[in-house]
């Protein structure tokens, strides 16, 4: 991390316990965002270096605001209805660099350092490897890690 | 438009004819995207050039079929129920360059070229301008035309 990085990070993520109090007791940030009628919210993670769109998820009030207390993203697991702290399984832990909302505050992208390397429950980097090329799906991103070796019991 | 992206365009979207029609017979790639209950699918737009990512919206089939076809996003509004080529009232038209789609077949990532460089509908390149810093959104993108002037009658 260097340092522009981590003056972000302190600025955005005051990370005293009475930082955290305060997040926890004053929640207008989190009442200004539009949230679905389910409460979620669609949610952008990016390479905060390269700036590649690793993958998409969805997060309850509940896991944004982990995710500013902790620094590291936390969804919500829509087929598993349940917080899932990105990485909990994997070991590859997003870092939450910078955290935006979009114009009808209803979108969330976050810049994120991907430990590991690799953001995709199928080894690859980012998500999104299928390219449409012709009028097929064709996947162009490699494998960097066996799925079953990502999944071991850490 | 650099040769390499001229390249890609070609490649992603033959333009001719014979190609379109063939994209109106055989859809078996829209068929492979996992449609939400609604018929809809996320679509990431990001510039192709600086990675910035840009906006978020949906698309239907038909959506997607035209923005393949004519090589320029073309989303499906929530709001207003109709489809919604971009850039159709301001002119900030975005250019395909490339489609993605993500490991489970329900996001889409647009990598495009954002003519006239803004996204957002409140004049600024990118719509998520909205810092969280503290406790609070700030607003840490420049508005670069006033939308009254964008949204004027073209």
């Amino acid at each position: 991390m260097c340092l522009r990085e981590a003056y972000d990070l302190v600025r955005v993520f005051p990370c005293d316990s009475v930082a955290n109090a305060v997040y926890r007791m004053n929640d207008t940030w989190l009442n200004d965002i539009k949230w679905t009628d389910d409460g979620l919210l669609p949610v952008i993670a990016q390479d905060a270096a390269s700036g590649d769109v690793l993958m998409f998820a969805w997060m309850n009030r509940e896991a944004l605001a982990l995710t500013v207390q902790e620094g590291r993203a936390v969804y919500w697991s829509r087929s598993r209805n349940k917080l899932w702290r990105k990485g909990e399984e994997s070991g590859h832990v997003q870092r939450v660099l910078d955290i935006r909302l979009d114009c009808d505050k209803d979108v969330l992208l976050l810049k994120i350092e991907q430990v590991g390397g690799i953001a995709c429950h199928t080894g690859r980097r980012s998500c999104f490897f299928h390219r449409l090329e012709g009028q097929q799906w064709q996947a162009v991103e490699p494998v960097l890690k066996d799925p079953d070796t990502i999944y071991q019991v850490m």
